[in-house]
């Protein structure tokens, strides 16, 4: 079960580095060097296209198109329509011909290939000498970013020189929208366009089913010939020159790229800027950015890039700019998992934005309410009260087309209500808490009551899925129980708490009755938890008397076990596939002793075969929790680095997004200590031996906190508002000047 | 929930009448007018076709069509092939013209329309006066029968007499291929005739994907000039002629209808029986049948009209011609279920044939023993060793494709063992027993085995689905695990008791080792079996504490719960399908006591919704067995005119061809109290109210036991040899002459 590193990029504490070219790693190479500014995202494809295998895929955030979907047996609460994230135009199509050769890597000769992505602006730049069989060696340099400042631009700067010759050149800057999605085997768009400008070229294209428009506007800034070319969702501007002998030669590219979704007003259409303002703009950016963020690995290098190639990816994905988006599975780096977001948004990814961006978080937030009307159809869809989120989304209906997961699982509602907590808690947002916070756990409550129920020994839910997918229609599952506990009781306590008027708005809009809130409270208090006497808690009713399997004795070569076991198999011994009982513990670190976290580790891991990548940052994080340091090392172990060292040998279908925030979480959570239940922040680092030094920072309402671990101390300092926090257990008030401790226990 | 008769037919003690003619009851009349004799099966539809609704369904005992199937999300052991029974060609198709008018009772004006169907021959007659636009009245009679006795043979007659004029008539008879399959909107044959003889049409069809060759001569009698028509899988002869005023004409056809699948040699064809010929055969035949197998059922005409119907339709289905047969759940009387047999097979029909057609009995088991290669393929498919039966079959492959059912049930394979005991028991076929039945037992057992798990309290099965298919994915499902543990035991047994020759000659064809009985009957004796103390079986672990739901509170409007519940809703109360704990205790019930037997009733009967049409009879007759006369009764109620009345509505798809079976055994085990386990035949009868008496026959090896129930007595006399029986827990041997006793405790 153990997994390998397949290290192909250079280290470096800044850059990715990619020196000579092996096309057996076209495609993972694709990913690895995707730019994304969270409204697109562009995979690291050549932009001259060619013969070499790619997976020429560039996504446009929230951008999805529906098709209709007939199940094989047809019952009620089986979802009927599912939808995916459209691959959008290739804005980056360029084609480069010398007299009658084209640049094609795949076909052409050439030496000195070099690829970097500098984390510290977003600029990705390929350079390599190209050895033309006519015109000798010409030098070449691809240049992309996309502005995060001014997020509807994509900019590209091409630099060519001869070495040996003059050249005739014939340079296309193209928009392609007839790139196919390769899942469905389409191009999913219609040319709408209705004029082309005379020095600019307008392509305006249309999703067939969901009508969103996305609107690209070429500016190419090149020195020659100009010929518009325009065909069916084409575009292009073509330059013939001659590339004088040792004399650099720079064009570039602006493409605007609006997207309007149905009712969308469009927005005012701004100038096109160039290169080196947007490099600029990217800079000061990420200066920012790692000013506030940067986690700093002393003694690690491989560490170190991972990390900091995890926040730069995480950042680029989504930092909040629009409500409507959400984080997919493969952020916009691939087809993979169709653009669909699942709950890993609330439990992995957003205690990373609480930490660092609250104003992203918020969105997220908004985003389960602004699909709050979807989650209540589901709901009815069951015949079920409130709402029940979807297990995979973009436009917050259910994608899910297992009814085994689209309506036996319940956490994607519960951590919805676990995410409004914590946000809550730690921001102190008492606005959105008792308005769209408020409305939302009234309707989640409402679901979670609605499917559950009572027994002689009180409240719980029967036919679940909880997080461990290898158990199914069970009851009683621990973390299933546990979660609708919390939503249950916080929801009554939130009602409770709020203010007579905003109770009267809450009512207003929900017809919210009085007796709701008491019923939620008493299924809370009365939940069922089955434990045994030692403390471990029994993941669902029988699991203890299922037949046990020894996960090491199951030969390498059966992974993944769906892959290679008899469906129903799986779900027939103790084996887990993720955690169920520790996720709880990892969501509500304050409510277990460590003795309770220590025995159920000391159950559960060894049955668990992490078949989910998010498996291990989970017991990473528990192991430190309750000192078992070697093992939270090997479970981190290849957490910074899964994509850039193709860990799961699938990075070429895109970038395993949260588990890159997960890789963030097991740093700050398990080495760095850090809790925040309550709004209340307090931390216990310890550090790694081979680790001379670890750096982090965390925004807590108005302060920035500092932390710094050393082999024998800490030290702690905020910028902004003093911090009231706990160290090791100990209550201190944290400013500007450094606080430091001895680091106890060693 | 209660069901209503919704009564048409006349009442008759040995014919079904229908007085008059309803179009309202067009479909359900086809049912119900359905003929069969195990070979083919031909729906009551008007052989002149017409522009009623009509299911125009023929069909041919273990004829199919095979298709390939995606599942929705592809997972290894999930089917990807399904079958179906298809429309067989139309060998009644007539077309009767009088000058420009063409027969359709949809259309024409018709008077004094009868039709009868004779128990006592199965022969179908239809007459109706119709009344001309241009010629008057004609008095129309058709009459149709398949040869039981010779059954490739289809006949029809059509009588004519014109009451006002002389009439010039076209009379086509025909045999039509082109019939669509309605469910799959097609026809299934290729045209494969390559001759056409000079007074015989020729008709050959082909099954596009499983070669199955369908042959049909047509030969007609009838006077007037002769033309032969013939196009893509059409034949017909054309007769014209005068119809003479006053005198009856009469004309009729013999259509033999071979099937060969691949492989098989042509059979020799036989000459064209007349009509009278073949309702001479079928009179002698069912007077032969009658004679050995009528229930008698005095002072309710109504039961036994519908009792008689039962028996008549469960032997035209099914008697052992061919052991490639097995019992579609419709029979050979519509396009539901698919044809497929389901374990309803072994479990509910089989006990008629071992206790009056025991090679009928024995041919069953030898459709499982010929499609043991198909299961033991499915048993891989499943990971698993050994061979599972499927849940639903025609040609022995897995045909259903819920993964829910064809990977979860295990009784399908558990029934063919319960089948092999019982058989084995009551006619002594050691021979049968000890090669085919123990080979088959050695791969189940093997399969059961490998199913299950051990755990610290014994032996079980993990994620099952029993015969209550309101619970999924449930763990020691009572059922499942009384069946595994008594099919295990079995096995064990069997090659215990085995010959030394008999047991080298097995090992030899299943390379079993000593060890694996062992291994089974170990699990047999260590298998968990949860009990309350109150003697009340869980039925599975954690039904107990399921949410209790009152099924009487659930609204009429809401059954059946499939069409009107979200799918995972059905799933997590304590409300059963149909009987899980009394199916095993039906099974039996020489292995409970009636303590326990009553105990379990009263505690599974309110809890159940018989959502099967199945469930009625299990619980008719456990209530018999504990004394519940009166709940009994309950459940008989409609148990022998379910169709009749159309009671649940949809006799118009075909008829209920398990219930068919399960109605003889209610009267048979539940008013007569008959047990024959372990081959020991006893009886303890008692007698409804307002019967007057009760008269039935079993045939036990080589003995026919004649039983006689009357209020006060009961009288017991053998045909063939004499029988050792127990009668009222008293044992006695009956023979020839007649045992009388007094009924206890009345």
């Amino acid at each position: 079960m153990g997994k390998s590193a397949d290290r192909y990029f250079g280290l470096d504490t800044h850059r990715i580095i990619e020196k000579g070219f092996d096309p057996a790693h076209a495609l993972e190479g694709e990913s690895i060097f995707s730019l994304a500014n969270e409204h697109m995202g562009v995979r690291g494809y050549f932009e001259e296209g060619g013969s070499l295998p790619s997976l020429r895929g560039s996504y446009l955030g929230g951008v999805y198109e529906a098709q209709p979907h007939r199940p094989d047996s047809d019952y009620l609460g089986f979802v009927h329509r599912t939808h995916y994230m459209v691959t959008a135009a290739d804005a980056l199509a360029t084609r480069l011909a010398v007299g009658s050769e084209t640049l094609d890597l795949g076909l052409c000769a050439f030496t000195d290939f070099v690829r970097v992505l500098d984390m510290r602006n977003g600029l990705l730049t390929r350079s390599f000498v190209w050895r033309t069989a006519a015109y000798g060696a010409i030098e070449v340099r691809f240049e992309r970013l996309l502005a995060m400042e001014h997020p509807q631009w994509l900019v590209q700067r091409i630099t060519l020189c001869a070495l040996d010759q003059d050249v005739p050149v014939m340079l296309t800057f193209a928009v392609d929208g007839n790139i196919i999605h390769k899942t469905n085997g389409q191009c999913q768009w219609v040319d709408v366009s209705d004029s082309a400008g005379e020095s600019r070229s307008v392509l305006a294209l249309k999703t067939a089913s969901t009508d969103i428009t996305a609107r690209y506007i070429l500016q190419a800034t090149c020195t020659g010939e100009t010929r518009l070319l325009r065909s069916n969702r084409y575009v292009a501007q073509q330059h013939s020159f001659t590339l004088a002998r040792g004399v650099a030669l720079q064009a570039e590219r602006a493409v605007s790229v609006v997207v309007l979704h149905p009712g969308d007003a469009p927005d005012p259409q701004g100038d096109a800027p160039a290169f080196a303002d947007v490099l600029a703009g990217n800079t000061a950016h990420f200066q920012a950015y790692w000013a506030a963020n940067d986690v700093e690995i002393g003694g690690d290098p491989e560490n170190q890039q991972g990390v900091r190639y995890c926040l730069f990816q995480l950042h680029s994905t989504y930092r909040g700019l629009s409500p409507r988006d959400n984080i997919g599975a493969k952020g916009l780096t691939g087809e993979a998992y169709n653009g669909h977001a699942f709950w890993d948004t609330e439990t992995y990814c957003l205690p990373f934005y609480l930490l660092s961006e609250p104003q992203a978080a918020k969105h997220l937030l908004l985003y389960r309410y602004h699909t709050l009307p979807q989650a209540m159809a589901r709901a009815r869809e069951l015949d079920l009260q409130g709402a029940c989120y979807p297990i995979a989304t973009m436009d917050g209906t259910e994608a899910c087309t297992l009814w085994q997961h689209s309506s036996l699982q319940m956490q994607p509602s519960t951590s919805v209500a676990y995410a409004i907590q914590t946000y809550a808690e730690l921001t102190g947002d008492q606005a959105f808490l008792y308005r769209e916070g408020a409305e939302m756990l009234v309707q989640i409550a409402r679901y979670v009551l609605s499917r559950g129920g009572w027994n002689d020994q009180g409240f719980g839910f029967y036919g679940v899925m909880g997080p461990d997918e290898f158990h199914m229609m069970v009851s009683h599952d621990f973390y299933t129980n546990y979660l609708g506990k919390k939503t249950l009781h916080y929801a009554a306590k939130v009602i409770r708490d709020m203010g007579e008027q905003e109770r009267a708005a809450l009512t207003a809009k929900t017809g919210l009755n009085a007796a709701e809130p008491e019923a939620w409270a008493l299924a809370a208090e009365r939940m069922i938890l089955l434990r045994r006497a030692d403390g471990v808690f029994e993941q669902h009713e029988g699991y203890f008397s299922l037949p046990h399997i020894d996960v090491q004795a199951i030969p390498v070569g059966e992974f993944p076990l769906y892959d290679h076991w008899s469906y129903d198999r799986i779900y027939r011994t103790d084996m887990l596939k993720q955690p169920d009982v520790l996720m709880a513990m990892f969501l509500y670190p304050d409510d277990f002793t460590p003795e309770e976290k220590a025995v159920n580790y000391a159950f559960y891991e060894p049955r668990c075969i992490h078949e989910s990548s998010l498996s291990p940052s989970v017991h990473a994080i528990i192991a430190s929790e309750v000192g078992l340091r070697g093992a939270a090392l090997d479970f981190f172990g290849f957490a910074t680095r899964l994509d850039l060292d193709n860990y799961n040998r699938n990075t070429r279908d895109g970038l395993h997004l949260s588990s890159v925030a997960a890789a963030w979480m097991t740093i700050v959570r398990g080495f760095g200590g850090v809790r925040f239940e309550g709004g209340h922040l307090s931390l216990a680092p310890w550090l790694p031996e081979h680790w001379t030094h670890l750096r982090f920072s965390l925004r807590v309402r108005e302060s920035l906190l500092r932390v710094q671990v050393e082999p024998q101390r800490v030290a702690l300092h905020c910028e902004g508002a003093p911090l009231t926090l706990t160290l090791y257990g100990q209550t201190a008030m944290v400013g500007n000047t450094p606080l430091t401790m001895e680091r106890p226990g060693l």
